[in-house]
């Protein structure tokens, strides 16, 4: 039979890498690739950087310009997948979520932590993915009304961890995180 | 003005690193994440193994066994976008790639170089991601017939590296890999 408890530490552990990932620029959590797809229904990933995870209430937090591709995509498909590799776990956590976008006075807060020498994230000109001539031919000023959170709820969270027997799992909001063995 | 010659250099760079990521295992740029779009528009992601990067002709090489999502995938939308991060090199690779599924006669060489306890990747009863009641409630027999290689025909490469000062790239197999520089 099914040991329940297995499945809830297997889950447990995942969120404690999430934790590590917001807390630590070194952990591998930290960097997940943000899998999007575009107006034009093509597949997109990026590289984020792990802001928040909240497990009451199951979400993540990444941070981005406004004026990005990403968000393009997110206002056509407001979905994103999260894929994460942890080398010495042997461990892959996947995140299927429905993305809100938040600005405005609702990430004042949020804003209000980034240090200054971040805050040069949100603003480049000419907008990120445009042509220069030169490679340099870009400046980085911090400006506020680009800024926004992509508060990314999740409803699936996917477990595969390649140890010497592999094991597998799959654990979604809509059954209260239970979770479920899959085949690897 | 733009120097073709460093534009060249970036873009040999990144076909450096996808011919150590084909050679050596421990290399970051041997698992790739492999995004798709499912059947119904949501994005997908997943760690695949760099089995083949070859620049003339420009396309990559990944291994699969057919009867998973990601071949579900790519039926509905023959298209993959596939990311790396080379955090040493602080450099990621993105490729924007159009891809054929190969399988039959024409992958029996692939098939043959592979060892014996690798091809157990093909062949999982029950199918990968199918609930199973006990976490090691499968078998992973070598099944040649579920083995495939997808082919993945590269569009566009974009660059970014994350130096003291940053610096972004896009070449695409329209205007033959000349390149330019693009806002990152």
């Amino acid at each position: 039979m099914s040991n329940p408890n297995l499945l809830a530490a297997f889950l447990e552990t995942a969120w404690q890498h999430l934790g590590r990932g917001v807390m630590d620029s070194r952990s591998p959590a930290r960097y997940p690739t943000f899998a999007t797809v575009s107006a034009k229904g093509m597949p997109e990933a990026r590289t984020v950087a792990l802001r928040r995870a909240t497990r009451t209430g199951a979400f993540v937090d990444v941070h981005t310009d406004i004026l990005t591709p990403k968000v393009e995509a997110l206002k056509a498909t407001p979905h994103a997948a999260l894929h994460i590799w942890l080398p010495e776990a042997k461990l892959q956590i996947r995140m299927t979520t429905s993305v809100e976008i938040v600005t405005g006075d609702a990430v004042a807060d949020d804003w209000a932590r980034i240090p200054n020498a971040s805050r040069v994230s949100y603003g480049t000109h000419p907008l990120p993915g445009l042509p220069i001539v030169d490679m340099y031919d870009y400046e980085k000023p911090p400006l506020r009304e680009r800024f926004a959170v992509l508060r990314c709820w999740i409803d699936q969270i996917d477990l595969v961890e390649l140890a010497d027997r592999h094991r597998r799992a799959e654990f979604h909001r809509s059954d209260e995180w239970k979770g479920s063995w899959r085949a690897p």
